[in-house]
C-alpha cells in the first residue's frame, strides 16, 4: 500500500458517536478516502437507517447498508425483537441489559472488515466506547483488541481498529464533535432506544446524550431542530 | 455451570469434516448434550443444508439452520456468486483461492458462538484443519485461539472452541471418523466444490477427500452409495 492513499471505512448507525467518528475519519483521513457502512440488522427502529444515509450524504462520503438477517432469526433482545420492551434494569441472570445482543459489534465489525477486505481499506472506525458502556462486553478496548487480532489472522490483512470515543466520557463526545465541526451533522442524528423523533427523553440512550450535551454546555441540535 | 451437564455445539455444513466432529462431540459430550448449528448464506448449493439436516438426522441430533444473507450482499466469491466459477488456482492478487469468502469462519463461529450464549452452551465444535488448509487463513490455529479470546471478551464468556482436526491430515480424519463410528453417516455428506451428487470427481474438494479414504485404504460410503 506504500504511496498509496489510506482508506477508512467508518461503521455508522446514525447515532451521535457513530457521526462524530465519521468526522473523526474524514479530519485524519481526508474527505476522499472515507465512506461509511451501514448495517440493516433488522432494528426495530428503521429510522437509524434513514438518518445514517442522511448523515453521510450531510458529511459528502458514500453509505452502504449491508443487510443482517441472523440477529432477527436468534431472536431474544428488545433492540430486534417487537415482542420484547426496552427495560432499564439489567437482567438478574446475565447482569447484562435486555438491549444486548451477543455478538453484535463483532459480527458489525467482521463484516466491515470483510467489505474492506475486498476494496483495501485498511481501516475501520468505530464509535464504541467503554468509559460508559451500558454493560455491553463487545464495546470494551481488550475486545476490539482481540477481535483486530483474530481478523488479522483470519483474514490475512493488515486492517487497524480506530475507536476514537474508547475513553471519552459523553461530555468529551460532544467536546470532540464540536472541535470537529460534527455539530451540524448532529441534527440527522438518532439515538432514541424508543425510536421516538423527537426523542422520548426518559430512555437511558436518550439521557446520556441530554447528559453529555449538557456537561460541555452546547444545546443540542437535534433538539434545537425541533 | 458446576454439576450441569456440559453441552456442545457443532457447527455443521454437511460435509465430511463436520460430520466427523458431530461424531467426536457425541462421543465426548454424549447424544443429549449435542446439537448442530448450519448457516444457509446463500452458498449456491443448496444441497448442502439438505446434507446437513439428513446427517444430524440420521446420529439423532436437533439442527438449526440460521440465515446469513450478507455474504450473498457482500458478493464477490465463487461459493455463493453464480457468475463466478470456482477456479483451481488461486488469485495473483491476494494469494488465495477464489473460493475465499473473507472472515466467512470469523462470522459463524461468532453467530454459533451467539446462538450458544443464549442456551448456556459452552462447547462449539467445528472441523476446520490447517493441515490442508486450502488457503484459507480462518482455519488456522492462530486465527481460532485468538477468536475465542474476543468471544469470550466480547460476550462475557467461557465458550471454548473446539477443533478435533486441526492437525489430522486427511487420512488421519477418515481414520478418527471409522474410530468414532461415523462412517455410515458419510454417506449422507457432501463435499464436492461443484454441487454435484455424484461427486465431480475432479475439484480440489473431491479430489482432497478421495486421497484421504484412498490413503486410509477405506471405501468412501458416500461413492458405495451411489
Amino acid at each position: 500500500m506504500a504511496g498509496e492513499i489510506e482508506k477508512a471505512l467508518v461503521v455508522l448507525s446514525g447515532g451521535q458517536d457513530s457521526t462524530t467518528c465519521l468526522y473523526w475519519a474524514i479530519d485524519r483521513f481526508g474527505l476522499d478516502a472515507v465512506s461509511t457502512i451501514t448495517f440493516d440488522y433488522g432494528q426495530r427502529h428503521r429510522i437509524e437507517l434513514e438518518c445514517a444515509q442522511r448523515v453521510a450524504e450531510f458529511a459528502g462520503v458514500e453509505n452502504v447498508i449491508l443487510p443482517i438477517d441472523t440477529f432477527a432469526a436468534l431472536g431474544g433482545d428488545a433492540l430486534t425483537d417487537p415482542g420484547i420492551d426496552v427495560e432499564q434494569d439489567v437482567d438478574a441472570d446475565t447482569g447484562l441489559p435486555n438491549t444486548f445482543v451477543p455478538g453484535r459489534n463483532l459480527v458489525f465489525l467482521t463484516f466491515a472488515a470483510a467489505y474492506a477486505w475486498q476494496r483495501d481499506i485498511g481501516h475501520l472506525v468505530t464509535g464504541v466506547a467503554q468509559t460508559d458502556y451500558s454493560g455491553y462486553p463487545d464495546c470494551r478496548e481488550g475486545t476490539i483488541t482481540a477481535l483486530q487480532h483474530s481478523l488479522r489472522l483470519g483474514m490475512e490483512s493488515e486492517i487497524t481498529i480506530h475507536t476514537p470515543l474508547m475513553h471519552l466520557s459523553k461530555r468529551e463526545t460532544v467536546e470532540l464533535a464540536r472541535d470537529l465541526d460534527a455539530l451540524p451533522a448532529m441534527a440527522y442524528t438518532h439515538t432514541c432506544y424508543n425510536g421516538k423523533r423527537p426523542p422520548c427523553g426518559v430512555c437511558p440512550a436518550c439521557e446520556l446524550r441530554a447528559k453529555g450535551f449538557a456537561e460541555a454546555g452546547i444545546e443540542d441540535p437535534l433538539l434545537a431542530a425541533q
